[in-house]
């Protein structure tokens, strides 16, 4: 289902929240032993001394939002452009079993000609409630087309 | 080796190249299919439709960044906090074939008591001398211990 969702699908304001991953170990030490080699990423036994156990690498946390994002609309988008991230803070240690989820806020909503920029705030939620990410970026979309009738 | 690299390492203005990495399908289509499925990522027919052929997902870009930033130098930094990012912006598309380098800048550099904050401008550079992505960010890091002498 191509362009299902436009500009006009995100308004200002709104607040949505989705997704729901379990962190596993494994998978913490796989993205981390290709990308993000750090002792306190790969290797349990030195989390433990350095960190109090185990934690994902930032970007994997990353890695996770986007996923999240996709299943949740990015494919479904009529995105134009998403060239760059404004900001990105990694708040809280993500840990193995956590479980996260979503809730992304529309921060700014600015049309252009036939197009608009939507800027979004991204938490990246965990079990408890607090969110141990956050990030806000901006996407061009298209907007939805008028049907004409004559 | 611990700790070999300290806040006094990174000094203001300097500008350091390193890294270089050959860029493949598979890895394109595994980073994107876990975590980005985006046909342009995941699928080499789709993709030629609609841009050309397939591109890396900017995050795995951006991946890449960080396994030659660890290779580099993070793994031997005495890094307090590392607590998130400034600014990404994906340029040019990345490619199957490309190979990558990265350009370090040391944009600013602030001593506080026993540490010190660096803030690093990262350029991701293609065989073309193209910046394909840049990011913005800040390490906290020790400063190097003094000798103390009587």
């Amino acid at each position: 289902m191509p362009d299902a969702l436009y500009f006009e699908d995100f308004p200002l304001g709104e607040v949505v929240e989705y997704g729901g991953i379990d962190v596993s170990v494994d998978e913490i030490i796989a993205f981390a032993s290709e990308f993000d080699p750090q002792p306190f990423h790969t290797d349990e036994e030195a989390a433990r001394a350095a960190t109090g156990g185990l934690i994902a690498s930032g970007w994997h946390t990353s890695a996770l939002l986007l996923r999240m994002n996709c299943e949740a609309f990015l494919m479904r988008a009529a995105i134009l452009e998403e060239a760059g991230v404004e900001e990105v803070r990694w708040q809280l240690p993500v840990r193995p079993r956590d479980r996260l989820h979503v809730r992304r806020q529309t921060l700014a909503s600015r049309s252009r000609a036939s197009a608009g920029e939507v800027e979004f705030l991204y938490e990246v939620i965990n079990q408890n409630g607090l969110a141990a990410m956050i990030q806000r970026s901006v996407l061009l979309l298209k907007q939805r087309p008028r049907l004409v009738t004559s």
